[in-house]
This record gives C-alpha cells, structure tokens and sequence, in this order.
C-alpha cells in the first residue's frame, strides 16, 4: 500500500486559549507513527460547527485518515455529534449496547446512587452510519466513518472523546487495528541518538556531509534542549531489510563523530541512563539539593520503580539545613559560602552518609532573577558527584532566568553522575 | 476595532510524531487571548517546504494574524526562514544589529572560547522586507511580516524560533505591543477566581443561572485541573468604565456561590498563596517528601524568593530514610507501614525539627502504576500538615496514573497546608 497521510483534529476553546496542554496529539502521532502512517497535519479548532465542518473539508484534501479527538462531553458546549450527523448525511439512533455499558460504568464503576440524567442517556445516540469504537472507561463511544475525497479515493475519519486516558484506550484497542487492515501501510523505522553538552549548530557542522548525503526517503532531524541536542533519523520504505540495512549504516555515520558526547543510542532521558546503571550496578543513590530545590528528585522519582535505586533527596534550602541536615560544616559556610566547590563536596559526602547511598550528586547556586550575594553573580553554580572514595566538581555560569537555571543545573548535575557512575563501573 | 482572529502555526516533525509535546501553542493562546485577541485555529505541520506554504496559505483565509513557531535554527532541517522570503517574494540580508548580539551570546553568555561558525553567522541574515524582533535569550530573531488577504485587508505574520524560553520573551517583550498598536483593539478585562475540592461539573451547576446571564460580550471559561478549577471571565468593550462596573457585579455573583471553595481571586497558585501568607505571619515551612518525591519543594522553590520562607525539604523515599532524616518511629513503619497516617504525623513532627520550620507538610503514598505492597492498592495516600502543637491529615484514594497522582497529592498537600497556616493565623 502507498503512503497514507494521517491529520489529528483536536476540537475545544480551552486549547486555543491555552487552558489545555496537548498532550493527545503527540499519542497520536506515536501511535500512528509506529503503525507506519505519518501524521501530516495537526489542527486544533473551537467548539464552533462551522470552524470544525471546514477543518474536517481541509483535512480531506491532505489525508486519507482524519482522528478527531473532543468534543463528544455531556456538556452544552459540545456539537460534534449533531455534525457528524450532519457532514455524513446520516442520524441520531439509539444504541442500546452502548446504553448498557454506560448504565453498567454509572451503578458499577462510578458507583452513582441517582439515575442516569438525559444527559447521560444522550450520549448512547450515535451517528446511523458510523461503526461505534467502544470506550471501556467512559459514556462517549468512537465513531468510525468511511467517506470519500475528491479524487474517489476511501478516507477514515474516526472520532475520539478528549480525555486522555478513554482516547488512549480506545485508539489502541479500537481504532488502530481496524486501520492497519484498512489500510496497509509503509515501514517507518526511528534511530534516535541522545548527545550532552554540545550546542545545536556544532553538533550541525560534524554531521554536514552525512546531511547532504541523506536520500529523500531518510530524513534527519534535531531537538535540542537545556544541553542536550537528541538526533533522529526517520526513515520510510516499503522493503524492511533494504530500509533497516540502510538506516543501520547512516547511523553509524552519524554515531561516529558523536561518540564523545553521547548519552544514549535512544531517545532515554539522563535520569532514565543513571536508574539503569545503578540497577546493573545494584547500587543505590541520593542528591543533596539547594539551587534545584528538589527537581533532580522529581524528575528522578517521576520514573515507576525509582525507589529500587533512589534512597531520597536533602533539600537544603538555607544554611541551618545543609549543616543540620547534611552535616555541612559551619565554618565552611561562613569562610567559603553556601555557593562554593567545599559546600558542594560536603553535601555529597553528607548525602552519601545520611541516605545510606552508593552515589550522591549536589547542587548549589544562585538560581536568580535577583541574588542576594554580593559577592556571587547569579547563575553561579557549583555541581559535584562522587562516592564514598572520590567525589569529582563542576562550576556553572549560567543566566538569570530562573526556570532555565534550574533545568540547566539539574540536567549537568545529572550528567556529571552518570560520567562518574559510568567510570565507577569501569572500575569494577 | 473589529474582531481579530489568530491562528498558530507551529513547525516541526517532532510535533507530528509525538516527540515533542506542544507547550508553545499553549503560551501563545493565553497571551493573545489577555490582549483581546481570539485563536480561531492552530495547526502544526512538519519541516516540509510545501506544508508550511499551504498552511501559511490557508490560515491567511481565516485569520489576520499569523503566528508561526519553530523552525529558525542553525540546522539543515530548518527550512522556514527561505520559504519566507520566498513567500514574501523579498530576499536574505545579513543583519549587522542581529549579528552583533549573536557575537554577544557567544563571547559573553555562553562562553565559547572559538569562532562563530558559518552556520551561527548565517542565523544573521533575515528577509530584507521584514521587522526583526530582538530575540534576548538566543540567536534566531524573530520577524514580522505585512501581507494582505485576498480582501485586500492587512495580515500580519510573525515568525518566532521554536525555543519556549525565547519564543516568550519575543512574543510578550516584541511581538504583543506592536500587535496592541497595530490591530488596536478592544478593551479587554478578566477577572480569575481560583476554586480548589469541587469538580468542574458541580462547579458548573453553582453558575448555571449567572452563565444564562451573561450578555455576548463577556464570556466565562472554565480552567480545570488536579483538584483546582480556575474560572475566568473575559469581557470585551470600548468604554472601560462601563465594562469594569459591568465585570464587577458579574464577578460578585460568580464568587457568592463558590466562597467556601475559593483559594484566591487572581490566578495564584497554591505555593504562591502559601508563600504570601508565610511572609505575613513571617513563619518559614518545610516539606517532608515521599511519594510527591520532591514535586512540592520543586513548586514552591520555582518562585524567586522563597528561600524567606521555605527551609527545605527531606525527600526520603525508603523507610530508612524516614527514621534517619526524619527520626520517624522504626515501630510505626512496622506496625502500621511507611503509607499511613501515623507516618504522615511523624513525618510532619520529624520536619518541623530537622529544619527548624514553623510549618511543615507531609506525604506518604503508593504512586503507581503498581503497588509492591499487598495490603494498599496503589492510589492509597496520606498527606499531614501543621505546626508544634497541631497536625492535620487527610487520606486519599488516587488511581493508576503515576504523574496525575504526584500532581494530585502535591496540590491536596498544599492545600491543606494552605487552610492549616490561614486557620493559625487568624488564632493569633
């Protein structure tokens, strides 16, 4: 089958004010990715018939998929219904499967004491001629739709309810498998390469002449952030071991002039990396936080399972804490300062002995926008990571925005112990 | 002036294949939206010269404002900055201004020792017929462009580089107020009323007769999320005396129904309104982190000047942690387990001391997504707020998601030390 082009329509106000991050859309587009169909275009529209009847006669003439998500609540606000009714020419029925299901979520899962409201009710009339995606965690049922575009070719358009976790559900286990056997599709294969501590245009310039000799069907893209630049490489085909034996060999080009700054032959984020050595390692590890204000511990206890190798976090977030705490010495404090190398190497030793860990990452500095140092600029920082025998140091300059500087200074502590683990490891 | 519609073109592959979540989109809607401009359509497109064209075409029809992310950065895949002048029918300049700040980031701000590349000089030449837009906080700057519809009436379109923190400063410091000066305008008012513990329904139902009430020009929007509803009215006018009394007496009627639930009548934040009640009673507070894993010294740390009122936090994410840092009971965390409200109390007792705090809060819970504890299905929670002579707790009962859970307990959390420190203060 040749290529299919997918759009995502994603219907509500509250994303075109901003109220609502859209996290739906990028499933979407890894879910579709992986089953080899390239998103083309992403639209979000109001709760506006007119603004949602044109997207959907746009999007037609891009897509053989569309994949509306929104719009199908309870609430007055949402028309996507009747308008699908209207667009396929078709209209409201009763469904009593659906019916019962919603009854069965309101008495068993929901544990409602009152009746369904006609509200409720409601949401079991479906478009006649659409096939219903049953959604196992709520009232609003898929929509399946077949139709056509200009040039008579077959075009999908499938409707979603907008909560995250009904859409997931519904798009996996519903949706997808019917598109894979309606449509076929071409083999899409990712390489990603996670480097740290080089900027966007000189990781650019190494790989200039791999750029230009890329195919068209093999594209090359970067995303940089807070110090890292992650590489992609996408490639479509419709022969598997033609396209992987290619992909393989582009890869290692890309990999080769790299490999100094590499973190990750994956899309793995540094928290992620430390969690798997220590738990090759079996060892266990914990931070001693001031500047960061505790985001190293959040980002590493964001991850399911964290607590099989992260004992926990000291946030020290003034002298009294790191001495009590972290049994930083006073004298220190007053000679040298809360933001100096000496006070980062205590509180990684104070770290290491207090939660019984193997590793130990600090951080201190002065976050901004305003410091309150005479004597230290803001975006002074001072990072360290050691063990129990050797704890290795990193000074920091970083600028005045504050969420920056923290991301910044938890990304290069993170980074700085994962160097230093790696060697340990080496060690052994 | 009439109104004014917006659409956001956001650029780039890693949108569309889910890699990238779009946060951008997001600060663009809420920004315009305060300066009375309306976002009829956001669509994200691909690094593909003809997509950008298209949407560029398209959205010309809908709206005469035009804001275009991504795809400015010194890299091969970025395409946007030729097809521009190619749209525009004018050519490249170098920018000496815009070099020269290059220069300056380079010398001063990141520090490099060597030359700018060939690839940094060239993110200095820009479209000859275009306003640059100084971009402070990197390279790629930002252009505005004059075109007209095929109505003969002006559009405006702004290029912005993809990189939030950039893209905000340009948008709010460079893009806005000439935009204002540009369209005019309407006088826009909002006023925010921050609920927290009801659901959006039922908050819904409380409005019902103020919604029927509300003449076209003022709108109420509903802004839901862990526990918090924020309300927002939005009215629109040209006789600002009028619209404010008229704004006022709505907000009267939107607050009576809702006084018990109320947090705030703008748009704080939970830690920020801790914050200013800290600084009033001039009391500091502390944390004493474990399922939350940190999340809560990392909101409160993310405002500037916190360290006037918050100590630190004693992330400790095993049971051995809890009785070394916190001096939690060995006997309760056998007896009774690391999850209960016992725990809470001495976690809440243990951070008081540790950090010298006049407040402390405490959580304690199973995040998920599964549980190693065979007796508390995961979702089980306990959160403890108070002071050396009274602790409050609370239990609550979560689901399976992991992040919505941290999230969830953090603000709970917050909350209920937000009551505790509110009740203490009227005592005194």
């Amino acid at each position: 089958m040749s290529e299919i082009n997918a759009s995502v329509i994603t219907i509500g106000d509250e994303l075109l004010i901003g109220q609502t991050i859209d996290t739906n859309s990028a499933f979407i587009g890894q879910e579709l990715n992986k089953a080899g169909i390239w998103v083309k275009r992403r639209v979000a529209v109001g709760d506006v018939y007119s603004d949602i009847w044109n997207a959907l006669d746009e999007e037609k003439k891009y897509s053989r998929l569309i994949i509306i998500t929104g719009g199908l609540g309870p609430t007055a606000d949402d028309i996507t219904k009747p308008l699908l009714c209207d667009y396929f020419n078709t209209r409201l029925v009763r469904n009593e499967t659906v019916l019962a299901h919603i009854h069965h979520l309101f008495v068993n899962v929901y544990k409602r004491k009152v009746a369904l409201s006609e509200a409720n009710i409601r949401q079991a009339d479906l478009p006649e001629s659409c096939t219903v995606l049953h959604n196992e965690h709520g009232s609003a049922a898929g929509m399946w739709f077949e139709t056509e575009n200009r040039n008579g070719e077959k075009v999908i358009v499938i409707s979603m309810p907008g909560v995250p976790y009904e859409m997931k559900k519904i798009l996996v286990n519903e949706a997808l498998p019917r598109i894979t056997a309606y449509f076929g599709g071409d083999i899409v294969i990712h390489k990603v390469l996670s480097t740290f501590g080089m900027g966007e245009s000189m990781v650019a310039e190494k790989l200039a002449t791999l750029e230009s000799q890329l195919p068209s069907y093999i594209k090359l893209a970067y995303l940089p952030g807070y110090g890292m630049v992650k590489l992609r490489l996408t490639g479509r085909g419709n022969d598997r071991i033609q396209l992987e034996e290619e992909m393989s060999r582009f890869y290692q080009q890309l990999k080769a002039p790299l490999k100094h700054i590499t973190i990750a032959e994956n899309d793995d984020t540094l928290e992620m990396i430390i969690g798997q050595l220590l738990q090759k390692q079996q060892k266990k590890m914990a931070t001693a936080e001031s500047c960061t204000g505790g985001y190293i511990a959040h980002l590493i206890t964001s991850l399911p399972k964290s607590s099989s190798h992260f004992n926990g976090s000291a946030v020290t977030y003034n002298n009294k804490a790191k001495e009590n705490i972290l049994g930083v010495n006073h004298e220190t404090l007053e000679t040298q300062g809360a933001v100096s190398e000496e006070t980062a190497i205590q509180m990684v030793a104070g770290a290491l002995e207090r939660f019984d860990a193997d590793y130990a990452l600090a951080t201190t500095g002065i976050m901004g926008p305003a410091s309150d140092n005479d004597e230290k600029p803001v975006g002074t920082v001072w990072i360290a990571a050691g063990n129990r025998q050797h704890i290795v140091t990193k000074q920091l300059n970083l600028g005045y925005d504050r969420q920056r500087n923290i991301q910044s200074t938890a990304l290069q502590a993170l980074n700085l112990l994962r160097k230093f683990v790696i060697d340990q490891g080496g060690k052994e």
